[in-house]
């Protein structure tokens, strides 16, 4: 079975800057043999990690919150529609062997989340001072802070190696 | 249509503390007339603030996540079995007309992050520092802080007021 | 706890038979002291079942498939918002301590047949001959045919005491 | 964006009979360039199915009921974990360009009725006499029979044709 990372961000207000490490994180998940998963819209994060890891040449999976494929990241290879809106988060991240938060948002936030509450590793990327805070309370040992995509991935790639 | 209001709060983390707001909060709920909603498993804060509403004579419903009914407060007067894990915690808010969240955890966080997704009013109550500042920060028109039950209830009063 | 009896059946599609059917089981359900629970909307056999139960005094609680309250049936007291399509389906016979069938649809075929993976009872009026035929053959032991309301609700008393 | 089949059918009850036919769809659908997708457990249809779609060189999809990998089949390259149970049947069929039942039990059942609620195609391959006329009479112009895995592959390329 081939690993899956989950990158999650905001969708149509990501800021350029979680364009750019969203883009770079999905060429480096790709680079690195993993299957990339998101919510795989065409918007924000989604779309911007999708397309880096198809230029880095990896397979993109994106659960979809709809059930049609109306408005769904031209850089996505396989579309789950589940039809069940904010509720397919909890998809997200339990499909995932490891999670990168690329900027934060309330739909963000709920992966996150969940993402611990499923007793998920989560590394964070441009998200906020109180939100690692937050987030670093709540679960201290599940929680990373990575300051690049580089950095981000390398993390997630340590977070797989201890969980094989 | 009956107007509920949603508490969500930690399971078996739960705090002697959140316990006794939730208690409180349930009771105010029922005599303010609304019905109770809860994640309705025995334990915590579900547990406790089903409890207050029944001693306030209201009507209790529980969303469960399993599919089964061998973990629900006896103080549930309506389960809900969703068979679906954590991704129930989106239903717990679709369906709730404000939401108070008392005390902390990671389900209880991503309750706060899918409602505020979803547009509605949060009140935190007894969450902590870092959670106010963070969710405060993501969206400052949607989240309310309470001090105390009858603080929590009446900002759900206003608010409802207002969604009228 | 509550005893919670589940009606489905078409919507739009509804025959007038089945809307007929589906008042009088309603309130039948609301007499015999058990809470209706439906999928809820203001169409067909939801609609229509959910005011039999107001008529005969009862509790309905409406399992939406959306996630706003724009089409829900004015006899609905107790709104559940999944906002996850027919994915609600499984829901509604998870909670239901029995499930009636009230004429057919593709809808309606589904609840059925996630009530019997769930190995639960189910009560069949008006769903035709085919349908009676391909139900009894898959769980011959689960599946009741009844030609009237009554008939239909006497059967869930049978499936109930034998529960207990 | 890749073309998904969706192929379901019963799990520890499936047939032998299902279980050859399986196998050989799978293959033939990889072999038409389409990605596998199926309830992904490692017992029946979906394990038979995966494992063909594999010999045929193709990728497969599991869209797993639990929250984890314990239970998988090893033939699934891409695990959709929904911990979701039934309710992920919904998925099933919404992310499927076309459905191929092999095989009937209930939870197949559910798949097919969810299918025509979406206005998916579905080819029934060895679903029995009933089954057929049951959902004939609920969807004429959506059910097709198919005798052989070649006919229901065929099929399927009929129906995909006539959607693009």
């Amino acid at each position: 079975m081939k690993t899956l990372v989950g990158v999650m961000g905001p969708g149509d207000e990501a800021r350029e800057e979680d364009l750019k490490n969203a883009f770079e994180v999905g060429r480096l998940i790709a680079q690195a043999g993993w299957v990339l998963l998101s919510g795989g819209r065409d918007a924000g994060v989604m779309d911007a990690v999708s397309k880096g890891a198809k230029v880095g040449g990896g397979l993109t999976i994106g659960v979809i919150p709809t059930d049609n494929k109306e408005a769904i990241s031209p850089a996505v290879d396989v579309a789950i529609l589940t039809g069940m809106g904010s509720a397919r988060n909890n998809i997200n991240v339990l499909s995932s062997d490891a999670v990168i938060a690329c900027g934060m948002g309330a739909g963000t936030a709920s992966e996150v989340a969940l993402a611990l509450k499923a007793k998920k590793k989560v590394v964070l990327l441009g998200t906020g001072k109180e939100c690692e805070e937050f987030f670093k309370k709540l679960e201290a040992d599940k929680v990373f802070v990575a300051n690049t995509p580089q950095q981000a991935v390398a993390t997630v790639k340590e977070i797989l190696a201890k969980q094989e």
